[in-house]
């Protein structure tokens, strides 16, 4: 399957986190897998990390990375690059919902709490 | 560096293809790069093959990509998968310029033309 049409984000069990798998496992990937979504403003992503390298291409809203106590503010018009296995979280700030395609260089992807343990990810990766 | 700055396409020596290296190994990226080019009405990129799997957005215009002899159209709002090492070619078709970003599952990318030989990419990668 070469081309593949992209779904429209639908809610989630992630409070204010909006997903479509866009590429993945499903569509016949080993490397990589692409997620689409839109965070609403005050929205988060739990805090973790993953074996693998995120980049997150911005297209509209106002974010912030946190790793490591640090904060990392961004938006539309810039991409965040997320090393493997650093512990990360990225939040939706200001008052339009942030939306995103994020790129994982793994497929399905092992996401991890900070505690260690696997989180259960309500999507096909 | 975790927030890069998105540039816009430059001319590059390929004829008709813009381009611009969003994220890669000059940004410390280990597995991916991504790219974002235009490839003006009746440009293409040169059949080529790489050893990493290719994810093509495509946010504006109508594409073709060339597999084997086969073509698969695709068009704004559509995701391309091309897997490793397959011999590929992406044209421009219709009469606006193709918009994508690509993102490759590896960085610094080796990219080869039909023969074998290794292509001198007009761009950091």
């Amino acid at each position: 399957m070469y081309v593949i049409d992209q779904k429209a984000p639908l809610d989630m069990p992630i409070p204010g986190l909006q997903h479509a798998t866009w590429a993945g496992s499903d569509d016949g990937l080993e490397q990589m897998s692409v997620w689409r979504q839109t965070i609403a403003p005050g929205g988060a992503t739990p805090p973790h990390r993953h074996d693998c390298e995120e980049i997150v291409l911005c297209s509209s809203g106002t974010g912030e990375l946190h790793i490591d106590g640090q904060v990392h503010p961004f938006c539309a018009g810039q991409t965040v690059a997320v090393p493997r296995n650093v512990l990360h979280q990225i939040f939706a700030v200001g008052a339009q919902p942030m939306n995103l395609v994020a790129v994982l260089a793994a497929t399905p992807v092992d996401v991890y709490l900070p505690d260690g343990q696997k989180l259960d990810l309500p999507w096909r990766s």
